[in-house]
Formats: structure tokens, sequence, C-alpha cells
């Protein structure tokens, strides 16, 4: 069967047996499927038990009366090969198997393995074992209830189920929604490059971010890469890259490593964006979803505090952006509406105390963002000291904030606009946070993450130019 | 006068004049001073106001029937050489100058900067100008309404003063109390050199963080730094490393900047932590305010996702660290209350969802703790994960949350016990992670920095041991 028919069966499968429901970790599982409005048939078995939130059960997949798409199979390792003999009977195409206590946890469980592998061979595709498995909100087949039920254009691979359950609870409170995520452990058989092959082509899926443990296939995988690379930007987390990350690494997934100068300069020629850290590859992931790309590499950045000022200068430079100052006009308009002293209309904007006056920050953001010297636009909203400055003046508060967002708004249409809100947690600040999560701006905790985000999304585009015009001059010949 | 003197005077002044209060800018100065419960005499000046908030106000300085001690200017930057003079003939020791328009400006500020230097040459110290000045909660100065009256061992001085208010306002939602906090802007006479020389002396202060743009004397700055740090942990994030970032700094406090690598080789010689970035200095402060020193390098270390167990551990590779596997002993103990499969018990300890069985995450963290192959453990409470699944069992939850926390708590005693949450906001999680301040663990949001604040501990406490040794032998000689 081919790949792709493969994965419309697991990704939106009609019908789905869950195999070994029988623990309160499965009933998780099984509650999950509800919060996610699945909408196919649900066929629990287990031979213990009868019926249970109004669904009846089957002792095996054989004795199901309708044919099963996909399965998931959560009973203990030793049983699975047996399981997987009945799926195959059960004419089952795709399988995900939840269970551990295979090549990640000791000899007699790589065998184990290996003897799936034998058995499923040509006859039934897996993903997994060791795993969480599969979230598509398109079809309402998810792993946690708290993931959220609607679409989006952001697909995640992962080899840990932590991260994957981390990763998509991370992005959603940041207003990301998901097309597809698959928690994929051991991948004994379906592996990363399938995955990224298939969501490389995938129309509801705008951008890949996966985080990988050790590449099964090296050769292919980099083909991979490099081929949907081509089509959307591919942000690829790769850990174990010391030795004892290689040995934690063997213990939880089994995976095999290489060596971490090998892995990125193979990647940089792949033209995928290599992250290094979750945050990391969280906030690549955010500006890439809410971010038109920059034209080009210059940046205008408006702040509050002439710290920060200095540090996003610092991390401009160290990601190879500039800040070159504002056209003249821009300059002369923003000396009119700012302090004279205590502020600098250089790019960065200083605005110091000045941004708290009304029609100063908003003007400012508006001026510099239609300067013809900038391809984008980082702006500081000092959201702790809003709140701080004017703690009993709510409205005055409001009235600040609103009309920044509001110019932010009018530019991030045609320029980048992250926003950077400094690492200050504050219970008065949550009701404007959330506001700007609402209005689809990435936010960032500090420059040097927006700046970092930025200049990756500008190299991907300059690979992108010279390596989609050959192929296509190519493909004329 | 000696130094030492004025910085009585300037951190427990019994008298302040507050010269040029007039905007609205300026009373939330006024009203700082009334929430950090300052304790001395308070003479508001400026002729054009006769009363306010119950304080008579003077005309000038000079009309104060009452010796004052410290004076804060306020006042536009072309009349503040003729307020210096009055402060002179009325023989106040020490001034802070708020205002801007000086050498941050442009040339004409900057020869008004070495006038007020002239002037104030050999008969009152300036700290500024283009500042926030001093918080001192233990005498009540303060120049932010938000800052916490407690007084702690955390001393933090900054050349920018929107930094300095986030500092505070991030640590202190974090546990850590502050002994003094000076924003210092310009540095035209008292600088980073003397502030830190001071705060060394200092029995009130246990630890230093500073921000520094640029230095004044780099001789005297290294000797000091090598001096202090003998004594007392001396953090240090030095912006402007860059040429852009030199740019922003001179149009920010007009300081000259140094190249990057001449800078951390004297540094690290000096015994002082380098940092690169507000969240890393936040983060090292946090790790040395509330850890004991970690005895070695053996990191333990507890988690409920594998992925973080392979992060963490190319964390403690990348840092020097070492993740020794437990003694046999430990290990036989963990595999008997931990899931046979799914599951780890070389270290990393790897638990799965083992950690969310009573009995289970509390046990391995003290076994693990009491290892003598350990030196510090860390331990991840995934926060969220407990939140989502047992959505609707607070009890629950609340039991396996508690016996984690009374666990860390007897072994903190003895080895260092950073705790990382996974960086995912969340409302339901707020409770706890008060709880987790409350109790004063230092909370990471990934291993990876909370590996590096471990070794940044141990390489701190290693370079003392050499470099104060010789030292007490010669005073002996």
């Amino acid at each position: 069967m081919p790949a792709n028919t493969i994965f419309q069966k697991i990704f939106y499968p009609r019908s789905v047996a869950l195999i070994g429901i029988s623990s309160r970790q499965n009933w998780t599982f099984l509650r999950a499927f509800f919060f996610g409005n699945f909408n196919g048939r649900l066929y629990p078995i287990n031979p213990k038990v009868d019926h249970y939130l109004g669904l009846k059960f089957y002792p095996s997949v054989r004795d199901v009366p309708d044919e099963i798409d996909y399965a998931v199979i959560l009973t203990p390792a030793n049983s699975v090969p047996g399981v997987i003999e009945e799926c195959i009977d059960k004419k089952i195409s795709a399988v995900h198997i939840f269970s551990s206590g295979f090549s990640e946890h000791s000899p007699e469980g790589k065998k184990l393995e290996e003897e799936l592998v034998r058995i499923a061979k040509g006859k039934i595709r897996i993903i997994g074992p060791n795993c969480m498995g599969v979230y598509c909100p398109e079809s309402g087949l998810t792993y946690r209830s708290s993931f959220s039920p609607e679409s989006g254009k952001l697909a995640f691979i992962s080899q840990s189920g932590g991260f994957s359950i981390a990763f998509v609870l991370w992005a959603q409170e940041r207003g990301i929604r998901f097309s597809k995520v698959v928690s994929y452990g051991n991948a004994c058989d379906l592996n990363e490059t399938d995955l990224i092959e298939y969501l490389g082509n995938d129309e509801k899926t705008g951008i890949i971010a996966a985080y990988i443990e050790g590449i099964k296939g090296g050769r292919r995988f980099l083909d991979v890469c490099r081929k949907v690379s081509m089509k959307k930007p591919l942000i690829i987390w790769k850990s174990g890259k010391t030795e004892d990350g290689a040995r934690a690494i063997a213990s939880h997934t089994g995976a095999l490593t290489g060596s971490a100068e090998a892995w990125d300069a193979a990647m940089k020629q792949c033209g995928a964006i290599c992250t290094d850290s979750f945050e990391d590859t969280a906030y690549t992931s955010l500006a890439f979803y809410f971010l038109p790309y920059p034209r080009g590499r210059r940046v205008g950045c408006i702040e509050m505090s002439g710290g920060a000022s200095v540090v996003a200068s610092d991390a401009c430079s160290r990601a190879g952006l500039s800040m070159p100052p504002p056209s003249e006009g821009t300059a002369e308009k923003l000396r009119g509406i700012v302090a004279p002293v205590g502020t600098s209309v250089r790019n960065p904007i200083d605005l110091a105390a000045s941004y708290l006056h009304p029609g100063v920050a908003d003007r400012a953001i508006e001026l510099l963002g239609r300067d013809k010297n900038m391809d984008s636009l980082i702006v500081e909203i000092p959201l702790r000291v809003i709140a701080d400055v004017f703690f009993w003046q709510e409205e005055e508060a409001g009235t600040i904030f609103d009309a920044v967002v509001a110019s932010c708004k009018k530019i991030k249409e045609t320029k980048p606009t992250p926003i950077v809100i400094h690492p200050i947690t504050s219970k008065t600040r949550e009701a404007m946070y959330d506001d700007l999560v609402r209005h689809k701006f990435p936010v960032f905790p500090d420059e040097e993450v927006a700046v970092k985000a930025l200049a990756r999304m500008l190299r991907y585009k300059e690979w992108l130019k010279p390596n989609s015009k050959p192929q296509k001059k190519r493909s004329k010949n």
C-alpha cells in the first residue's frame, strides 16, 4: 500500500480499535477521543470488559463486525507480536504501539522489536513502539484531552512523547494550532523520514517542526529534508549531540546518533532550520507561524528601555542583521513627538518615559514601520511597567496599550513585527498578554530571541531562492 | 570624605531633598518613597509648589532648616550645574542626578556633564546622571512603588534604569530580596568600580549582580572584581560587545566599550561570573541565591519525560558536569518502585508515567538525593502534566505534588536541588508554582538553564579555592 494511503488511514481513520484499554492510564487515552470529537467509529478491545462509557467492548479485533482502519495497541510488550498478527488477520493497515518495553528497555526488548518488524513486514505499518501516537484535530484523533480541537498549519513530530505534549500545550496557549502531531518513539517501522515526507506533501501543513533523537537511514533522510524544505519551512531540533546525550537516548528510544558537526553541516545544506532547545524550537515555530518573511536584513526597533536597545543592537549584530538609522523624514517626525532628552531617535528608537504618553509609542511604531529603510520591526511592549505606573489608572493603561496594538496591527501585514515582552510574569498583565495572542502576534521574551527568529526566516528565504529556481529551469529543459 | 562614609549617606540618608519634583513622572518618584517606608526626613524642593501630600515644599535646598545627607535632582539638564552648586553650599555630600540630556544626548550634553564633574570635584559625589538611582529596602529608599520593602542578600547595579526595574520585579516574584540596587546611568563620578567595591565590603550583601555597558578605568575595575570575587560571587552581564551594541550604548549612557574576547578572558581570571543576557543573569543569580554549592560535578536527575532526560544529559556534557549511574543499592530500590518498562533507572532517572503514582517520584528523589554518587539533584516537576491528568482530581494532584516538594525539601539542605518546570504557562499550575517560591526553591525553565547555573556555582567555588588559600598563607607569613 503506498505511504500516502497508509497515512490517510492513520490520520483520518474511519474506524479505530483501542486494543488493551485496561488501567486508568489507558482510560485517559479513551477519554481524549471524546474530547477530540473523533467522528469515526471506535472499538475498544478487552476480553475482561463488557461495556464502559456507553461503548461495547470486544474480546479481540477479530470479533469486530466492521472494517478497522487503524489500531492503537496498549497491551504489555510481550503480547504485542500476537496482537499484531490478529491485526494482520483483520486486514488493519496500520497500528500505533503505545506500549514500552522494546529496544529502549533491554536486549530482550530489542529482540521483541525485531520480531515485530519481521511479522509486520509487507503486511501492516507501525508507529512506535514506546510513544503517544497521533494528534490530528481535523479528524478528532488525539491523545490528550487538553489539546485543542481546532486545526492549524503547524505539524510537529517528536521522538519524545513528553515533549510532544509540552510543545502542543506551549504552542496552543500562544495561538498556534496544529495540522498533525506525531509522537513516534522507537520508530521501528514508520520513521522521521516517512513522516516528514508525508507532511511535506500534506496540504494542511504549512510548517513542520521536529524533535529527533536519532536518524534511521541518513541518505534518504537528507534527500527528503531537502525536497520538503523547498516547499515549506522544516525546523529540526536534534538532541543527543553529546556522548552522554547519546547514552540517554539509547535508554529512551534506542536510536543511534551521529556527530554534532556533521549533522549541522548536512542540515544547513538541506535548507532545514536547526534549533537546539525546546524554547528555541518553540519560538522559531512561533515566528514562522505568525510572521510574514522579512524583505531584507534591516530591522527597526522601538524600545522603552535603553538597556533593551543595547541588547537588541548586540543581537542584530550577532545574527547578521542590521539596524540602520531611520530616514531623515522619519527621524524629524520622531523628534517632534518624543521628549528631547533621555530618548534616542536613532535606531533602536529608545522612547524612555515618553513611551507612556498617549500618542507617542503608537505614532513612533507607525512612523518607523512605514519607513522605507526598515524591513521588519521589533516592538517592545513594557506591559509590566505600564501595569506598574498606571496601577490604579486602568483606563489610561488600556488607552496606551490599545493604541500600540492598533499600530502594530497596521504594520504587521506588510512587515514582520515580533512583539517583545521581557520575561516578567505578573498577574496584572495577563489580560493584555491574552489580547496580543488573540490578535495573532508572536510574543518573545527578549530581543535576542526575536532577532534570532527573524534571522532564521531570512536565511530560509535566501536558501529557498537559489535552490528553487534551478529546479524549475531543469524541469523545463 | 572616604567612599564608605559617602555610601552610608547614599544608602542610609537621614534626610533627603527631592529637587525639582514637578511633573507627574516625578510624582511617581515621590509616591515610591511612601511605599518604601522611608524613615528619614523628606524635603521636596520646588519654588512653584507650597504643599503636596502633606509635605511642605521649599524653593531651594538652601531654605531647608535641617542638614541634608542626600539629594535627588530631577530638574532639566541645563539647570543641574546651578543646582549642584546650591547642594555644595548646603554641604550635601552626595546627589543622584535623575535628569537626562548629558553625554548620552549630544556634544553639548557631554560638555554639560564635564562641567558637572568639574564643579563637583572634591566637594560632592554624584550618582548618574541619566538614571533611576537607589533602592535600599533597609532604609526605605526606593524608586518604584512595586519594589518590595523586605531586604535580602542580593545587590544589583545596572547602567540601564529599565533593566534595574525589570530585574527587581523578575527576581522578587521568585522570592529574591535585595540589599541594594543602583541604577547608575552615565557614571560621570561614582561608577561600577566604586559600587562593586562598596558592595563587596557591605555585610548586608551576599551576592552581587551587575549590568554594565562600559567600564571606566579598566585596571582598577579588574583589581576590585578580583578582590570582591574572593569574598562573594560577582555576576556580570556586559552588553555592547558588538559594534552595533557599542553604538547603541553611546546614545544610551555615553560609555566606551572594549572587545568581547579581552573582556571574557579578563573576567574569568578575576573570578567574576560572566553572563550574556537578561535571563542568563537572572537565573544565575537565582541559583546563587537559593542553592548551596555543589560538592562536585556529579548530577542526579529525576525526570518524567525521556526527551527531557536526553536534554539534561546533553546539557551536563556541554557544561562539563557528569551524570554517573546511581549506586547499585539505589538502582535496586528504584527498580522496586517504578514500572518495569517505559522507565529508566540509569541516570537520568526517567520515571515516565510512574511519576504520577503516589509514592514513586517522592521516593525516587530521596533515594537519588541520598546516593553518595550524586553531588546535586535536578528534579523535574511536570506541573502541567499533573494539572492535565488530574484535571478534576485536585486532591490527588496535590498529594503527588506535596510529596515531591517534601522530598526536595529534605534533600536541598545538603545538596543543591534546582527544580525544573518546562516553559509552559498555565493558570491551573499557578498555586503550585507559588508554593515552590514560598519554599525557596529556585525554579528553572529547562534542564539546560539549571545545569548551566550549577556549573557556574561549581566553577566559582573551584576558582575560589586556589585563589583564597595562598592569600591566607601569605597573611600568615
